[in-house]
């Protein structure tokens, strides 16, 4: 079984054959196979992608997602992506979503097939899963060791921390064992304890008037959408700030939420199988906010 | 430009629907993208990998091979693979290499299409790349922190220490960061200080009349390829160990070698820039008898 056409969009992007010049895109079948078994992204997780919320089929948040991108090709060595192409591409493909009021686009570039020097690219849109119960009810959370220390995106950049790679096993793997313990959903902890980020997601916690979010220096991702409710909420007259945080600070704090591009603001409800207190109020504001992005 | 098919062949492993039964597998085109790009192999490195060496068309220490990739399944909650099948595709695609001396043979299992209850499976041969003068001239090696502690298999089963997944991005960056310092790989080292593993191979060090390869309970593979060095080398009247390593036991060994399966024993001439001494001899040895191996 393959999906619908009718649901899915996918773009090609078009490399010369030794892979200097990016040359456009072009729509192909979602439903058929697109990929060699020796393209690096299936065989070595070789690659980095981005997700992007499509409201009626417009992008939200692009320009950070592009920046994102390329920043993430640079710490893999990929070729530099051609963002001008990428960007019109990703706004042909999400317009195919016009009709649905939430869907994705994913962007994906591989270092391609083994052996040859052009990369391999694509710009994938479809509906998005339905995360509306879940930005009320909220999620349980358990905390889990990342393995690494705070500072390995400085210490030892080979590591890749901090590039969203195709290399996700991990992180999958961390989600399985959150369900197992009777959980939603994970936030990393560095191996000398401090808070990271959720596998799929960034982590933004409330004392008082003030949000707090993880240092992007911690070899976590810059968040696209924890930015945009940072600047919806100094705008509500909140204090924003990356901080070093501990668990302490997050068990000890009024509300958190993961927050990430097509699930937005999930706000924490049990950490560790200990109920946590949701602020019902302040979750529905950042997800109105975020659901009104455009551009 | 794709391969030509003659030096390379591919066979899908079929699955029922709902991934509960692996019913056989097919030859396809290897040189047709076979992938939908949905496949999560392609887009979150999900799934396990082996590689094997075929001689004349023979697989080479087959059921060890199989054995880990069915570990490595399990460490990675994927089905257990039906290890009949794939063995059977294995011979056979082995079997089309039989006019190369040296071939291989890579088994991969992804957990599947996105939103799809089977996995995806393939067996791909090909002709090996050219290793005869690595393994005389040898390569020189850089060692480098993988940031986990030496016992994080035991602490945090989540962080896949020890399974051989498609998410090898990590193993990648760190042999270009080796490129970069003028070295050809990698001996990893725990964030603690103990030697680890290649990126893509096992290591042992010669200290007078006994080989030592660093533990498996420390989070790395075990080596398919290190197992059959040790059983030949005990022939020879060697002793054999695994044991606790440092990085000054490298460098105060007698000689040393990173294993694989492809690759076989590659000496070691340089470790972090310095010379280092080659067993010319014995390296000799070793890869006689990695070369000789069948079934």
């Amino acid at each position: 079984m393959t999906e619908p056409r009718s649901t899915a969009t996918l773009a090609r992007i078009l490399f010369s054959p030794d892979g200097a010049t990016t040359l456009g895109y072009e729509f192909v079948d979602a439903g058929s196979p697109q990929l060699l078994v020796t393209d690096v992204a299936a065989t070595r997780g070789d690659g980095v992608f981005e997700t992007i919320s499509v409201g009626s089929g417009l992008p939200q948040a692009l320009n950070p997602h592009l920046d994102r991108f390329a920043k993430s090709a640079a710490l893999l060595d990929l070729p530099h992506p051609d963002l001008g192409v990428w960007r019109a591409a990703v706004h042909e493909a999400a317009a195919t979503m016009a009709d649905h009021d939430e869907a994705q686009v994913k962007l994906v570039l591989s270092r391609g097939v083994e052996g040859q020097p052009a990369p391999t690219g694509w710009v994938y849109a479809s509906v998005a899963p339905d995360y509306r119960a879940t930005r009320t009810i909220g999620i349980g959370v358990v905390l889990l060791d990342r393995g690494l220390a705070h500072n390995v995106a400085q210490t030892s950049p080979w590591l890749l921390a901090g590039a969203k790679t195709l290399s996700y096993a991990v992180n999958l793997a961390a989600l399985r064992e959150a369900r197992r313990r009777g959980a939603d959903d994970v936030v990393f902890v560095s191996s000398d304890g401090f808070l990271l980020e959720g596998p799929v997601s960034n982590l933004i916690i409330r004392r008082g008037m003030t949000l707090s979010t993880p240092r992007t220096d911690l070899g976590i991702l810059t968040g696209t959408t924890q930015s945009d409710v940072f600047a919806w909420a100094e705008s509500q007259g909140f204090a924003t700030e990356q901080a070093l945080l501990t668990p302490s600070d997050l068990t000890g704090a009024d509300a958190a939420w993961l927050v990430s591009s097509v699930r937005h603001a999930a706000p924490l409800h049990a950490i560790d199988g200990s109920d946590f207190a949701l602020d019902g109020e302040l979750t529905a504001g950042i997800n109105a906010a975020l659901r009104a992005r455009t551009g």
